[in-house]
């Protein structure tokens, strides 16, 4: 499927607000790409599909972890993280993505993980920070996103973590290793 | 060794003002023993040695860690995570500790670990609250240390977890492990 096709079909799966937030995301992915050199058709298709899941009724989403052999322990946190995991399964069997670095972009598009690529790094950055987004902090995450997607996206998995503290909420552990992956990066490259 | 001897030796582990803490930790563990119903003279023997080798030179530590196999990741974190591993071994090798829930109170009092026995909580915990502690939030956490070991030690970890994420370092994932498992075992006995 060509870009204008996937748009089409995707749209469906969920409401037209949350569509409206897709569109934010490939608009940020795009924008993104293009300032830290990322692969913007690839972005672009994953921004499309990220959230293509996120929709369906949750059963669905864990007959796919589950019938698929997902990490298990997802079903252990919370449903926000399952979309994630079941949507890349679903861009490759629906939709005919087989492009790897596309797929772990939708698939670690909530909690990333350890030596993300450059195009993963976008579209969870993209995920948080595109113009529909309206929390506390987006403002300075989008200016530290003006010249660092890794600082950017540091900041943004503090916010996250701190609310689920807050919430007294569990934190996926996968959380916390891609956090500390992206410090030792940038301690590795003297950005911190 | 009895209680006395094992003070004796332990005190000259360590410069006179840190061995406060470690007085302070006697008294609270002894306390939280008796409110809650554990092993008083478990935790005293546990408070004793907990920090013994805390003050050592911190390459002796890492040699303990890779002398005796320990987990190598705790190498990539942040130092004070090591003595209380190596604490366990030169407990048992040096001052003849062989009770192992004794060995897991000082192994784990920095981290925890998910399912801690409540001797395992309360060391953890006295470390915390004990009277020479002074950070902010610390007169709440003994607050709720009043009627819950869980409840208390949530709140401990949730402070260091945000101290962490306020100064930019890494969390190690145990700790987050070991936040989950309160909150899951909280969320069981319907106290949270």
């Amino acid at each position: 499927m060509d870009h204008k096709q996937l748009i089409d079909a995707v749209k469906t799966q969920m409401p037209s607000k949350r569509w409206e937030h897709s569109l934010g995301v490939m608009e940020a992915a795009v924008a993104l790409s293009r300032r830290f050199g990322g692969p913007e058709d690839k972005a672009y298709t994953a921004a499309i599909l990220h959230d293509v899941v996120k929709y369906w009724p949750v059963n669905d989403q864990r007959d796919i972890i589950r019938e698929y052999n997902l990490p298990a322990d997802l079903l252990d946190y919370d449903k926000e993280l399952w979309h994630a995991h079941a949507g890349a399964v679903v861009a490759q069997r629906d939709y005919g993505v087989d492009d790897e670095n596309v797929l772990h972009a939708i698939r670690y598009h909530t909690t990333g993980r350890p030596g993300m690529t450059k195009l993963e790094k976008i579209i969870c950055l993209a995920d948080y920070i595109e113009p529909g987004r309206d929390f506390p902090g987006v403002h300075n995450i989008r200016e530290i996103a003006e010249h660092s997607v890794e600082k950017a996206l540091l900041k943004a998995f503090d916010g996250t973590i701190l609310f689920l503290l807050e919430k007294g909420k569990k934190v996926y552990p996968l959380t916390i290793l891609t956090r500390n992956s992206l410090i030792e990066e940038l301690n590795q490259t003297q950005q911190f």
